[in-house]
């Protein structure tokens, strides 16, 4: 086969705040031959999530940082169009992290997963892969809604938060969500079925967050950190369990106001739990499995914002921060044959 | 029987900080004639804890606050001196919300709990009653350190940390207490065998974290909040617990800065939990139990400050604060005739 033509948007610069052109460069380069043991992936889509841009920074976390030169990192999903590795075969769907690129080559290790039949690649992306899995591991072992109680979501129009609040609702709990604008709020409630949303863009969250949870809050799930969550610390129940899976509101500036309402913890017997679903990749297709069912029995729903064209990733990226989307975030880079 | 002296002292003004000889008056009194169900206690020892000097803000907690001209309110030990209730006998050792006076009136309820046979008061005050179950349960139950993990204790030389640290090394934790000044690091490591005190007026606190803690933070049992837990936060080890104990360092001024290091919580898959032993209550004698074996073995020591006198109460009170105290801080207010 002739060498593909493989478009890769390269980090140049590192960013600060929001991802600017020139910290970017699109490149046209070949697609590399494959040694032994090596796959070619033709990337259809790359999701985005706070993560990536985390890894933009020179910082470690569970994965190194982005080097200046390097493709820029990103979890996605595509269809192998050459292997010369065993595990995968031409045609076979694969998430990965494909980054921004057109094709990326991957192997058998614990970043690459065949998914088996027919796959709708949207929802794989969206709730049947380590999205859905934050959601459901961080709602159900750690939040343990009971029937009746009130759990509180952040970012609750976005791919993890809509998700989480759902497992809330479908586990007998009142939930409020808390997003950004009428239009996100609109959906948390009529798409995803929260019993309300704070607008946290226009409304006093403390007093809202005691007009809607007057019982008190006994889970929150912590998207954002930040003021928000120092306002639903104010406001927690007794034995309260606080899911921290993400500091959205910190992660361009670095900086983290610390929640001074983290004394409640101690008033109200509290706890506040740090997650990250990959430890539990073990248990990956419990989690599907439930999140199966109940979107067959028309329990849960998901929904996709996607830009299109490789081209967009870095607007896609930045438009976490800015509020572009409802549901999970993802960009269109091919054509998926198999859905 | 005589109406009895019963020396008191009051609250008259809300202190701000330290408490003031002008919040306070020391008033005579008779103790009251005794109606049914009531018995009266000759108060032997007053302990004092953080708890008595938030009940004096006026800030609902678990109790309500001491009001205006009322008795300030604390834990103490004594003897009964006449009875009208068939709880309590004439010369039983009872526990209970003492307050600051020569006698209380008692009666069958929550608060008041004889001591049955031959009994160490200053031990019961110590660390056979409320303040040594806080150590036990917050460590055996919420730190839940393993062999060979490393365990670190604010507040090390007082009535709590000093025994929580203690249970720890039992578990074959290594220990490292953060105390304020030589005196009180030499007692933790030399009468309370932890394995090493950081001096948190002296030494840099992150620094010394880093040489006494290679490899993070496993457990940190928290009874001060402020810079220190911060500092802590920072140093926290992969699923590292952090057990909220206290806030002492908050106590006096109402202000708690928020610990910015709380999203290492996210990063290290760590929780941070709030407790009150109260909760505990009905299994207070499974922690006594386990605590009176490891004093016998020699594996438990403890130790007391006491001061003298019913007069002495305010700066007993006040010394929490100021560092006066090793071990629990206790005034004597008259002679036990038990032990």
């Amino acid at each position: 086969m002739p060498a593909l033509k493989n478009r890769q948007i390269l980090l140049r610069r590192r960013p600060s705040g929001l991802v600017q052109p020139a910290d970017t460069e699109l490149v046209t380069t070949r697609a590399p031959e494959l040694a032994e043991g090596e796959a070619l992936l033709r990337t259809t889509y790359v999701g985005l999530d706070a993560a990536a841009r985390t890894w933009l920074d020179d910082q470690p976390s569970y994965l190194p940082p982005v080097q200046l030169g390097e493709v820029i990192r990103a979890a996605g999903i595509g269809e192998v169009v050459e292997s010369r590795c065993p595990a995968f075969a031409a045609g076979d769907v694969v998430t990965t992290l494909t980054g921004f690129q057109d094709y990326a080559i991957i192997r058998d290790d614990v970043f690459s997963t065949p998914i088996p039949g027919e796959s709708d690649q949207l929802a794989i992306m969206s709730v049947y892969g380590p999205t859905g899995a934050t959601a459901y591991f961080g709602m159900t072992d750690i939040g343990r809604p009971k029937e009746g109680e009130t759990v509180v979501v952040s970012a609750a129009a976005g791919a993890t938060g809509s998700v989480a609040g759902q497992i809330a609702k479908i586990a007998g709990a009142r939930v409020v969500g808390i997003a950004g604008g009428p239009d996100k709020c609109r959906a948390v409630v009529d798409d995803f079925g929260f019993d309300a949303c704070i607008d946290y863009k226009h409304d006093d969250i403390p007093a809202a967050l005691r007009r809607h949870c007057p019982k008190g809050v006994d889970v929150y799930f912590d998207n954002v950190g930040g003021p928000i969550l120092n306002a639903v610390l104010g406001r927690l129940a007794a034995k309260a369990r606080v899911v921290l899976c993400g500091v959205i509101s910190s992660y361009l500036t670095g900086e983290h106001p610390g929640p001074a309402n983290y004394v409640n913890l101690l008033a109200k017997t509290a706890s506040m739990q740090g997650f990250n679903a990959l430890d539990m990749w073990g248990r990956f297709d419990e989690a599907f499995a439930d999140l199966r069912r109940w979107e067959a029995e028309g329990k849960l729903v998901h929904r996709e914002t996607v830009f299109d064209g490789l081209e967009s990733c870095v607007d896609a990226l930045n438009g976490l921060f800015t509020g572009a989307n409802i549901g999970k975030m993802l960009v269109k880079v091919s054509e998926p044959t198999s859905a």
